[in-house]
C-alpha cells in the first residue's frame, strides 16, 4: 500500500506511466429506465438491443425495451446470445448486426450478453477473418482498426464488470480453448448499472459472481507492477492488462472490503437490498480496475476448469424451460477455486500486496508478518468460500489427479494473463497451482 | 463512511443513482513525449498546441512539439494564454482556433492554459453569443450542443484538475466575476500528467495549487449527496456538481490521505521527487472526484477572495521578465483561506463526513465525536496552512471588517457552487464565513 512501493520495483527497461480509461459510468436503483435518453444523446436513432432468451422474458428487459422506443429509437432485438459465447455464436451475432444496419447497441444481460454485443460491434464495424483480433497466441492479436459503434452495457448479474472493460471472452470451438478480445475499443461506450437486477438473482448465482469480482480485485492487486512490464514499442499499445498500479490498486482495496462486509449477506438473503447493491457496486469498481491493470493465473487457470468439465451441474444456475441442464463450472466458481493455491504461492513475490488484500476483506492479521501473508489471505478465501457453498476445491467439481496434465495444457496458452502473474508460470508450476487447488479442507 | 450512508439521506424527489466519467489518463515520469502516438491514434493530423508566454521557452514546451512534429502532425502554436484567464482571452483563443481549422487541440499548463484551451475548442466548434454556455444564472447555461474536437491536456501544475474535469473558470469582464463553463464536453480526451513537471515548481507554488486540491477533496466528500439533489428533468441532465456519491468519495480519500502524506515535503524541497509525484497524483485524483461530485462553499467564496483583491502580490509566483507584478491571490490561497471557516459550520451537516476527511488528513482523532469533527478538521487544515507559509486569513491577503460586504455579494451569484453545499447559503451565512475566515491565529 506504501505509495513509493513502485518506485522500488523499477526494472531497466521497464514501462515508466501506466494508461487508465473507465466507461461513463450510471450506478443506482432504477437506472436502466434512463437507457431512452441516453442512446438519444450519444445521437442514436436505430439501436440493436442484445440479450439472451431467458432475460428477453424478465421485467428488465421490458423496461428497457421501453425506454429506447419512448425515446424514439428503432430497436432491433437480439436474444440469442449464448451463456458462455463461443466463435460461433459470436459471428452470428455479427451477421445479425451487419444485416440490421444499426447505428449503435444497447446490452442486457451478464458477461455472456456484453461479450457477445461487444463481438458483433467489433466484426459488423471492421469486418476480419475471425482470428484477427483474438489474443495471441491463439488468435493473432491485430490492433483494432478504428472506434466501434456507442454500446451503452447494462449489467444483470454482480460480476463480471465486462461493462467497463475492453475484454470479450468465448470459447473457440475448433481448437477447444476459453479465450478473448482485448482491446480499449471494445469498451462500452456506456454502463447502467442498476442493482434492481440483482434482486431476482438465485444465491448461487451471486456466491460465484461475486466470487468472480473478489477474484478480479484480489488479481489486479497482486499482478506484476507496471513497472516490471517491459515499456511498450509505442505509448499507445500499452496493454490493457498493464499491471497493477496506484489506480487500480485504489478499486481493489475498496472492492475488496465491500466483498468482505457483503458477500455472504448478498448471498443469504435476497431481500438483503443494501447488500446486493453494494456487492454490485465492489463488482463495478473491481471491473474498472482490472480493465486498467489484469488479472491473472486464477483466471487462466479458470478456462481450464470450466472447458475440461465432465459432468457437474451446478446448483441454482437457471435453465430453460424444457432444457437439459449441461455440465457448467459457473466462470466465478472455476477462478475462486484456484484463487488459495496461487495465492499461497505468489505472496512470495509482493507479501505486503497480499497482507493488505486480506486486511481489506476483513482478516485479522494484526500480529501477522510478510511471511504469513499467503497464509492469512487464503484462509481467509477459504473461510468465505466455506460460508457460501462453494465446492471443496476442484476435486467437488469433479476433477482429480489424473486431469492435472490436461488441465495445465489447456491454462498455460493464457499467456496474456500468465504474463501479468508476479511469478512466472510455466507449465509445471501450473500444474503443481492446480494439484494444490484439488482439496482445501 | 459507510456505504449505507447514502440510504439513510435520501429525500422524497431526490435523485436516485449517479453518473461518473473520466478522461483517458495517463501518469509518469516522462510522459508528455508520449502526446505525439496519442494524437495520432486519435486521428489528428493539425493541432493546436494552447500554452503561455513563459511556459513557451521552458522544456517541456520544446518536449510536447517536438513529439507532435515527430509523430508528423502539423503543429500551430497559441502562446498567449492569460493566467487568470477573461472572456476576452477566450474570445482571442478562439478566433485563433476557428481560423486555424485544425482537427485537435493539445494544452500544456497550468488551469488557466487548459481551461482557455477548452473555451478556444468550444466556441470554434460550436460557434455562439459568449454567454450562451456560460454557467447560469450569470450566463444563459444553454447545453453544449455536440462532441467538441479532441484535446489532450497536460498539467504542469499540481493543482486544478483541469485535465479531467468538463469545466473552465474565467473573469467575464463587464460584470467583475468570476465564473465559468460546465459541461461534460468540455472535459478533455485524455490526460498526461507527468510528475517532471513539478520538479521546477517554487515551493510557494505547490503550496497555493496543493490546497486547491485538498480544498477539492475536501468539498467534494462533505458536498450534499446526490440523494438529496432533486432528480434532474431527464437523466443525460445530471449535473457535474452531482454532490457527493461513492465514487467521488474514493477519489477523495485517497487524495486527503496523500496530502495529508506529502503536501509538506512536496513544498518543503524541490528535489524530493516522490513527494511532488505523489501530490501530483493525488491533483489528479481529486479532480476526477470534483469532476463528478462538485465543490461548493470554499470555491464559491474564493472567487470573491481573488476578484477583489487590492495589492497582495504572493511571494513566489513567476512573472515574466520586466512585467510589473499584478496584485494576485493565487487560486488555491483564496479557496483554502475560506476552508477552516467553512468547515467549522458545515460539520452539523455531516459530521462523519468531516471527521473521516480529518481522520485521511493524518489528524488524531481516536477520542473525538461527533461533535469535535468540524473543529479536528478545522485544526488540521490550520496546521497545515501554518507550516507551509498560507497567510493568516483574509486580513493577510488585505481583507477586513470593511470588505465583508462585498465579499458575500461577489460570492453569492455562484449558485451551481453554493447549492451543492451541505447547507442553505444564503447572503448572511456567507458574509459569517467570511468573518471566520479574517483571522485563524
Amino acid at each position: 500500500m506504501a505509495c513509493c512501493h513502485y518506485h522500488a520495483l523499477m526494472i531497466p527497461g521497464g514501462d515508466t506511466a501506466f494508461t487508465v480509461d473507465a466507461s461513463r459510468v450510471t450506478f443506482g436503483r432504477g437506472c436502466l429506465k434512463e437507457v431512452g435518453d441516453r442512446a438519444l444523446v450519444l445521437g442514436l436513432k436505430r439501436v440493436a438491443l442484445f440479450t439472451d432468451p431467458r432475460l428477453a422474458a424478465l421485467p428488465h428487459f421490458a423496461t428497457v425495451k421501453a425506454s429506447l422506443l419512448a425515446a424514439g429509437l428503432d430497436v432491433l432485438v437480439y436474444d440469442q446470445c449464448r451463456v458462455e459465447p463461443t466463435d460461433q455464436s459470436f459471428r452470428e451475432a455479427a451477421a445479425f448486426a451487419a444485416e440490421a444496419k444499426v447505428d449503435g447497441y444497447v446490452s442486457l444481460g451478464g458477461g455472456s450478453v456484453m461479450d457477445t454485443c461487444k463481438g458483433a460491434n467489433l466484426y459488423a464495424s471492421h469486418p476480419a477473418d475471425f482470428l484477427a483480433y483474438v489474443n495471441a497466441p491463439i488468435g493473432e492479436g491485430r490492433a483494432v482498426p478504428g472506434p466501434l459503434k456507442p454500446h451503452i452495457a447494462c449489467p444483470t448479474t454482480c460480476g463480471t464488470g465486462s461493462e467497463v472493460t475492453g475484454i470479450a471472452i468465448f470459447d473457440l470451438l475448433e481448437r477447444g480453448v476459453k479465450t478473448g478480445i482485448a482491446s480499449i475499443a471494445l469498451r462500452p461506450t456506456e454502463a447502467l448499472v442498476d442493482p434492481d437486477c440483482t434482486d431476482s438473482l438465485p444465491g448461487e448465482v451471486v456466491a460465484a459472481s461475486g466470487f468472480d469480482v473478489l477474484s478480479h480485485a484480489l488479481e489486479s492487486y497482486t499482478a506484476r507492477p507496471y513497472v516490471r512490464r517491459p515499456a511498450p514499442p509505442r505509448p499507445s499499445a500499452r496493454p490493457l492488462s498493464q499491471g497493477a498500479n496506484p489506480w487500480s490498486d485504489l478499486g481493489c482495496r475498496e472492492a475488496l472490503r465491500l466483498m468482505g462486509l457483503y458477500l455472504e449477506r448478498a448471498v443469504a438473503d435476497a431481500s438483503d437490498a443494501e447488500a446486493r447493491e453494494q456487492v454490485m457496486w465492489a463488482a463495478t469498481l473491481a471491473g474498472i480496475a482490472f480493465g486498467n491493470a489484469g488479472v491473472h493465473a486464477p483466471h487462466a487457470m479458470s478456462y481450464s476448469v470450466a472447458g475440461l468439465v465432465r459432468d457437474y451441474r451446478a446448483p441454482g444456475y437457471p435453465q430453460l424451460a424444457g432444457e437439459v441442464p449441461e455440465a457448467l463450472v459457473p466462470h466465478g466458481m472455476s477462478v475462486i477455486l484456484n484463487a488459495p493455491a496461487v495465492f499461497r504461492l505468489t505472496c512470495s513475490a509482493c507479501p505486503e500486496q497480499h497482507l493488505e488484500a486480506a486486511i481489506c476483506l476483513g482478516a485479522d492479521a494484526r500480529r501477522a508478518s510478510a511471511a504469513d501473508a499467503g497464509e492469512i489471505l487464503a484462509g481467509k478465501l477459504l473461510q468465505l468460500m466455506k460460508a457460501v457453498g462453494i465446492p471443496n476445491g476442484l476435486a467437488g467439481v469433479g476433477y482429480g489427479e489424473a486431469d492435472l496434465d490436461a488441465l495445465a495444457e489447456g491454462a498455460y496458452p493464457q499467456q496474456r494473463l500468465l504474463q501479468n502473474a508476479p511469478l512466472e508460470m510455466s507449465k509445471p508450476v501450473l500444474r503443481e497451482l492446480f494439484r494444490g487447488a484439488l482439496r482445501y479442507w
